[in-house]
Parts: structure tokens; C-alpha cells; sequence
């Protein structure tokens, strides 16, 4: 009896919560206690003050960082967001204005805004990007402003799931003279000491977890097992598939290659804690560590949305803002303010303005194929039951 | 068996059809006899004459009238629809053109066409509306002319359920310098004597029968046992749920207030028969009472379908033209020509040329939550197939 | 059991296939097996050689040539591209700059592309066309040059399935001064003596295989048992039901009269055999009987995605380059890169430059209301996987 008590206890998670989020931690727990081999980093700022921080399972420690895929995406955005506010950038002007190689091919209207909103069409390159072109977007960005779109720019959406990091980082280069992984070092991360990095220093590196694959359901296996579908979708050219894959180098998980790792590319990354994805958002609505980031013009720039309804690459619901995810029927982690970005395997990052949160949650293993884990996106009500009730 | 068969006799509707419009009295008295508690007026135009007008139920008498909710924003679409064949309003010029302060937070550039077919993305404002509000369009305006946009104006559709009459009310305001309810009352109502207000007199109080509450279905009533779900999405912004809602009032209905009958707003408040609803657009689209309001060339334009698609704020299938709704396939109530609005409840008036046509329903109690009552759409099919026989 | 195997053997196609394609035969063998009614045609080139050339069933011979219904819109498709190639088309012009009587109605703004991409609403006529309308398009287009469109033009899509081709043919008439079928005739189809027609010679009348109507399931039966369904919707309005049809005329499927054939309306009209589809699009994208009709340019630019989502008029999803048909998850029947038309019926034809192929398919019975029968998109996929194991 003690020592089942005791295994109970064992499986709980540990860390912090302010009074008033003891709900956010029983549904975690419940989560922990489900599936013993389910382990996940969750941290939630509120009013600039870190209230949950949290961490249960043994694949994950408070002190662990490991990769997040897509929710990258949602860091490098706030490096464009202050861009946009610095009025270095705007969304309005065509590309071109940045990027004059990139009118090419019937390009020349193509504006910020629709590139950085997924409807520029622009998903992917044939033949495919090779490993040394994913780790280095200056040679991506040159064979994309060369191509043709795949739809007629602005007429539709579809997730540039490996193209907008090279769009984005392209676009920093241009403006900054700086690639977007030193920017985001030196204006973000180093002066408030965010745990999250683009481009993971070696001397972090005895704190990285290896990123654990999903196990794949009895329907997902049987499908592998039929062997792979024919590799010519507009899905496949966004995702690379043909010689290798954002989410997969070699075999293995990108992010469990060092020099992913290093890189630090934009589009999939990205590495850190749940405390440390959750900070970006809070230094980026609030003041935490150093004055806020964004002013709330630019809040709701970004928080705007661009595309909605169904996403032509992905063929299943999707809202967009500027580069951000927002919620959506589908997966309701926010207010109508809210914008952040999910990943691969499930972890998010966001900030909901009208209720002054800002979330990071990252599990291990991997939970969930496209997105956002539908545990976080319940997580996240639970938070916001907890601020209406303090309010 | 005597008493029985005066049982039904009382149950069946009364009033009068045309002749070749026997088929829609059959079919409302069979809804009327399969539900005890069901009452409707339903009135029906054809080339100019009054055609079917019948009532039937408890609640509702031939001289009865009571609110229709939204099917009222087709009512002061009509009234749009004068003030742009009159070129008074171009549903191409910017809302700013009318209306400076609404250029503010990046809305220069929306059109009065975008406004009108719920493209702008301005749903709501945080926090929401406060009764007064509600009744006092142009406080409300004024809030909502120095707000930021949800959506990119123009890049989706979602249903603009009480700030399109705020919007309407503004634009006949600023145009004509009276209120949309004096422009009606004075340039369409009164001259033809037609049994629908915008505004309602009290000395017509008399024939006011309260609107009664849906009854709810076995899965509403869990649902609503269930508690609330947060209110936080887009729609919650859309229907004003924080303070009140354009629906509720204090937990009745609002058309039941007199307060809201007095001020008739264009989103929520018209007061009417059956008979009067279709009167409305038989006025609008044929000589009846005086000579048609609308010429053929602003009808097409009216009639005209500018969103069709998943709406972003209901999360189903709409169409809509400038102002008003249109048929489409979860709702054919007409042919592609048609035009009108349903409400909440669902009471609905159309027009529809293509048969000339002009069609009024109102039930009591409400009986169905989103729009047309599935049994105005059934009737709606019998009335046109009784016109394809006479043609 | 001697006699057993030779009803086999008969009912297996015959004709040829290149080494690597025998999967190719051994599907439609396994379909011919299935089905003793079922009869097609199929023809496949690969890097400019004719590589599967099949035919089976009772009623298709190799030398038959028989309807294709719409998948003759992808033939008058390639006319329009080569407008295009030549500079004599813009794409991004006004129609009016070619057509000066198509501004009236509000329709100054409507580009060619919209036009041909289904986007201008210009779905039909009412009262809709007789049958001398439809084999003469100079009358048709007149009609469509004053009518307003049905939604606002570019808002929205939805399959113009009879008025793409009257407007192709005004486009081609208005810029060359010769008919759109005299064009195909001279500068496609002669120099190259492709076995497909638009507008069918008296001489080769004794190939012609009437075209066999589909056999209903019986839930298609009993929608018809039911009686017709109202005429009034956009999808009627599309297919011009009230009078005539563009499929059926006087009860006969419309490319079993002669004079449908003579004429070769470019909506419906096409005649030919699998054989000929498949060689008008390795003509296009190869050199096949002459130089290639179209530079890798113009490709790009016909291959792009203009339209996709759930089709406004026939109320499923879609995807649309200009003029042609695109894969999309519906129907897959090629790589992103592919671009054809199907046809009501099953046939299809098309170019899959991804592949270096070009495939063409005619069934006989019809096998599918409304596009590519299911086994032609099974046959691509097939003919997929044999390039990618020989490449």
C-alpha cells in the first residue's frame, strides 16, 4: 500500500503554482497518472508573473529543454512583430521592396502580409532541399525566389510549414543585416535569460532530452505498414518529403541532431523549456525581464487574423494570423485574442492579451501528430477558468 | 366524435389562399396538428396580390403581431437598397467617405459593400455593449469606429449579428440626417400602411403577443446543464454575451421589452405580422401600396450573393448578399434570385423575383435557434411549386 | 472449362504496353473482369512515347471514338494556352479589352483569368438556352454579355460548366478572328492527325460509338422516382435544365446527335478516343507529332491552382488552374504539377509534367455523374508508381 502511494506520488508532477491554479495541476496530474510514459514541461504567466511551473514524467526535468518543431515558428514571429513595430518592415509592401531577387516568376505583388500568412503558394522546391539547405536558409531563399507559385498568390492558404522560416529568416537578413537567430540572441533571449533558444549553445547542451517519437496507433501503424503514398502532393513538396524532411534527417527526430540543434532553424528549431516559450510571449505582451516588447498596436497586428477555413496543404481547418496560429473551432487554446504557435508532437506557445496569459507547454514523447496536444489545448481552458474566477 | 373533429377544426389554420395555393394551407395545418403548442401567421404575395394569408395556434391571431429578430435586418436592408438606387450610398466607396471617424485602426480602405455583407471582421468591442447601447445605435457606432478589425477586412465572412444594424443605422444617419426607423416609418411603412415596424407604436400595443422561448431539445437542455462554456470566441464577441446579448435582455427575450419595441434597432427589434413582413418585400420588388421601391437593377445588385462558405463567426454554411441572406443548400428557401432575411426562432421574409414572389412567416413559440424554421423553407418549396402549376 | 478461359481471355483488353506498365494492364484487366458491361479506353504517353495503349469491353474498339462530355474543355484549354504563349491573350486583362460588350452590368473589372478560372458568376441565362444556343456560341455569348453576374465577380467559384466554353470560343473568335475549333483543327490536331475532335468530320462517322448512359444505383433511382426537384437553384441555372441541357437534348445524351458532333461545342462537344485525349496533352507538353505546343512558361501558368475549396455551384470541393482541372484530395489523379479536364461520364484527360506523362481515358457506359470515374484515377496512380520504379 505504501509504496503504491508512493508510486502515485512519484508520477505527480513537481514545480509551482499560484494560489488559484490548482486546477491547472490536477489536470496534468490526471494526464500523468493516465499514461506513465507521458511526460510534459507546462508554465503560465499571468499579469508578468510566472503562476504554474510545472513538470511530471520521467523523459523531462524542470531544468530539461528539447525540441519543439513548429512552435519555433511562433518565436521568430515576435522577432518579426518588432520589426514591423520598429517600422523596419511592413506588411503592406511587397517582398520585393526587401528581397529584389524574389519578384521573379510572376512574383513582384506578393505582399509581406500574404507571404507571412501562408498564401503565397510558395511551399516548396523540386527536386527537394537537401540537409545542407535546411540548416542554411540563404541557399533555400535563393531557389525559392526563383520559383513559381504554386497557386495563384493571395487565392488561398496552406500551411508553408518549412518555408516560411526561410521566408522569415531571408526577410532579417535583408533588413537587419543580422540573421533572425542573432536578433532574437540579442534583443530577446540574452538580456531577459529566456530558456529558449534559436541556436542552442553547446554549453546548454548537457540539459537537452532527446525528443521521443509517437507511438503511432494501431490505425497509423497499419498505414505505414501499407508502405508510403506516392510523394507528389502539394503536402509532400511542403514538407520536403522527397530527400529529406523537416521533422525527420536521416531517420531520426531533426532536433535530435546537434547541428539542427546549433542552427536553430526557424521553421522547426527551436529549443528550450516550457518556461522559456512561455516567457517569449510574456516579455512580448509584458513586462518580464526587461519592458514589453510589443505595444498593443502591434499585439493586434499580429494577433489579427489572415487565413481561415480550410488550409490547402494540410486539408483540415487552420486560422492564421501573421505568421502566428490562432484558435479556432478545432482547437480552441485561446480567447479570439490569442496567438501563438503549436508543433509537431503537440507543445504550444502563446499569448492570450485579453485575459494577460502567456503558456508553454512541451510533452515527451511527441503526443500528437499536427499540432497542438488536445491535453494542452484543456490545460489552457483550465487557466482561463482560473483567471475569470481571480478577476 | 363530434368534439374531435372540432378538436382539429380548431387546430387548422384560418384565413385565406388564392386559388392553386390550397397546397400551403394543407401544409400548415398538417404542422399544426402535429404539434399543439405551434402557432405561425404565414403570408404570401404573388404578382402583386396577397395570395395565402393564414394564421393558425394559440399564440398568434390574423391581427397579432410580435418579434422576428433578425429577419428584421432585411427590413432595414431595404431602406439601404433605397439610399443606393437614390445614389446617395455606393456600395463601392469606402465607409469613410460617409463616415470619417470609422477610418481609424486601419479601416480606410473598407468598403460600405464589405460592411454591409459581414466582411469587415468588427464584430464586437470589449468590453461589450451595455443595454443603452443596445438601443442607442450611435454610441455604439462610435465605439465600434475606433476599433481594430478581428479578421483582415474583406479576407473572410462571419455574421455580423447586432453590429450590421449599428453599421446600417450609422450610414442612414449620416446620409439622410434622420434615424433608419424615421427614414421607414416615413419613406416606405406608413405610405403603404404596412403591418411591420421598425419602432412600435404604443398605441399598436394591444396587438403585441410575447414571443415565447424555444423549447429546448433533450441535448440543448445537457448542454446547458453543463454550465457555460467560456465566452471568449469570436461569436461571444459577436453576440454581446459578456454584459447582455442582442437576444437576451435581463433573461427575457427583448422584443418582449418595451423598450426595445419602442426603439425598434434594425439588428434585433422589428415588430410585425406575418402579413406585414411580406408586404415589405412585395413593396420592395412590385407595386404594391405605391409603386415598387426597387427598380430591377438595384434588386440584381441586392440579390447579388458577395459571401458564400463556412461563416467564421457561426461556424456553418451562410450565404448572404449585400445586407441580406440567400438561399443555399442547408436553407432553400428560394431560387438563386432570392433575397431576405431570417431571424432567431425562425421567422423569415424574402423576395423572390424569379416568381414573383414575396413570402412572410412568424412563429410562437420560437422553433428553431439559428435562422429559417425548416417548416418556412418547406412551405416556401409548396409555394413555388403551386406558382410553376399556375405558370 | 476450354470455353471458360476464352471468356476470360475475351473480356481482357488488348493492345499494348511498354515494359514496366503491365501493372497498368493488369488493373483495367481486373476492372473488365469485374464488370461484363463495362468497356474503356486507355492510352498513356511517357516522355513523348505512346507506352500503354488498351482497349476492352464490347462496346469500345481501338479504332471507336465516342463522347468525352467536359473533358473536352481541357482540349479547347490548350487552344486558350497557346493564345497566351503567343501574347495574343492576357490573362490579367479585362475580358472587355477583347470583348467590348462584356463590361455592361458591372462587368468591366472581370479579368480573363477570373472568367476562365470560374470565378466571374456568369453561370447561365434565364429564360436558359435552346438548343441553337448551345451550337452556336456567337448567340450564347451575346446573352451572357449583358447579364449580370450571379455573385460578386472573384468572391467566390463555382464550375461555369456550360458558359466556360462559350466564353473560350468568344475569347478565340473575338482575338483570331476564326472559330475556336478551326484553330484546334489547323494548328493542333491536322499537323499532328490526333485522333480527337472538336467538331467530328462526316467521313470518320463510321468510328463513332454511341455514348451509353450510366445505369442509376438504385438510390439514384429512387431520387428519380420521386420527380424532378425544383429548377431554380445556380446549379440549374448552370446547366440550363429549363429548356434543354448541355448533356441531354430532347432525352439523348447530347453527343449521340450529329449535330452536336459537327459542331464541337468546346463545353461538351469533343469526340475521340483515349488514344487522341492523351495525345493532345503529350502535344501540349512534349514533342509528339511536332515541336511542343507549350513552353515550360506556360505550363507553370496553367498548371497553377486559381480555385480551390467547396464549388459554389456544384457543392463539393474543387480545384481549378485556368480552364483545367486539378488533383486535389478528392480526386487524385496526378502529381500537384498535373492539370486536364474530366468529363460527366468518367473520362479524363490530362498532363502530369511532374511525370513527363500524359494520360487519356474513355469509358463506355458513362460510370460516373459527375467527373473522373474512380478506376481512371486508380489507372494514374498505377501509371505513377510504374514511372517512379523505371525512373
Amino acid at each position: 500500500m505504501g509504496s503504491r502511494t508512493s508510486d502515485v506520488q512519484q508520477r505527480l508532477s513537481s514545480g509551482t503554482t499560484a494560489p488559484g491554479f490548482e486546477p491547472v495541476k490536477l489536470q496534468l496530474d490526471a494526464y500523468l497518472l493516465e499514461d506513465a510514459a507521458y511526460s510534459a514541461q507546462l508554465a503560465v504567466y499571468w499579469k508578468d508573473k510566472l503562476v504554474v511551473d510545472l513538470v511530471g514524467g520521467a523523459d523531462l526535468e524542470s531544468t530539461s529543454v528539447t525540441g519543439v518543431f513548429s512552435s519555433s515558428k511562433g518565436v521568430a514571429g515576435i522577432v518579426i512583430a518588432m520589426l514591423v513595430q520598429r517600422g523596419d518592415l511592413d506588411l503592406d509592401a511587397p517582398v520585393a521592396a526587401y528581397w529584389p531577387e524574389f519578384e521573379a516568376q510572376g512574383k513582384a505583388s506578393i505582399t509581406v502580409r500574404q507571404l507571412l500568412s501562408h498564401r503565397a503558394g510558395l511551399l516548396g522546391v523540386h527536386p527537394s532541399f537537401k540537409r545542407d539547405e535546411i540548416l542554411n536558409s540563404e541557399q533555400a531563399a535563393a531557389r525559392l525566389a526563383s520559383s513559381h507559385p504554386q497557386w495563384l498568390p493571395g487565392s488561398t492558404f496552406g500551411y508553408h510549414g518549412l518555408t516560411i522560416g526561410i521566408f522569415m529568416e531571408e526577410l532579417v537578413r535583408r533588413i537587419t543585416n543580422r540573421s533572425l537567430q542573432a536578433f532574437y540572441e540579442t534583443e530577446i533571449r540574452k538580456p531577459r535569460d529566456i530558456d529558449f533558444y534559436l541556436g542552442f549553445p553547446a554549453a546548454e547542451e548537457h540539459r537537452y532530452r532527446s525528443l521521443l517519437p509517437m507511438k503511432p496507433t494501431a490505425i497509423q501503424q497499419a498505414a505505414m505498414d501499407q508502405g508510403p503514398s506516392s510523394n507528389d502532393s502539394l503536402a509532400s513538396l511542403t514538407f520536403n518529403v522527397l530527400h529529406s524532411s523537416a521533422t525527420l534527417l536521416d531517420g531520426e527526430l531533426s532536433p535530435n541532431h546537434r547541428e539542427v540543434r546549433a542552427a536553430g532553424p526557424s521553421a522547426v528549431g527551436g529549443i528550450g523549456s516550457a518556461r522559456g516559450l512561455a516567457a517569449v510571449y510574456a516579455a512580448a505582451t509584458g513586462n518580464v525581464g526587461g519592458p514589453r516588447l510589443l505595444d498593443e498596436t502591434t499585439v493586434s497586428k499580429f494577433s489579427q487574423q489572415q487565413s481561415w477555413g480550410h488550409d490547402r496543404v494540410l486539408n483540415m481547418d487552420m486560422c492564421f494570423g501573421v505568421v502566428f496560429t490562432k484558435p479556432h473551432p478545432r482547437v480552441e487554446f485561446g480567447s479570439y485574442q490569442a496567438f501563438g504557435h503549436d508543433g509537431a508532437g503537440g507543445a504550444i506557445g502563446f499569448a492570450d492579451p485579453l485575459y494577460g496569459t502567456a503558456f508553454g507547454y512541451i510533452p515527451n514523447p511527441m503526443q500528437y501528430p499536427g499540432g497542438a496536444d488536445p491535453k494542452a489545448v484543456r490545460l489552457s481552458q483550465i487557466v482561463r477558468s482560473c483567471v475569470q474566477l481571480l478577476a
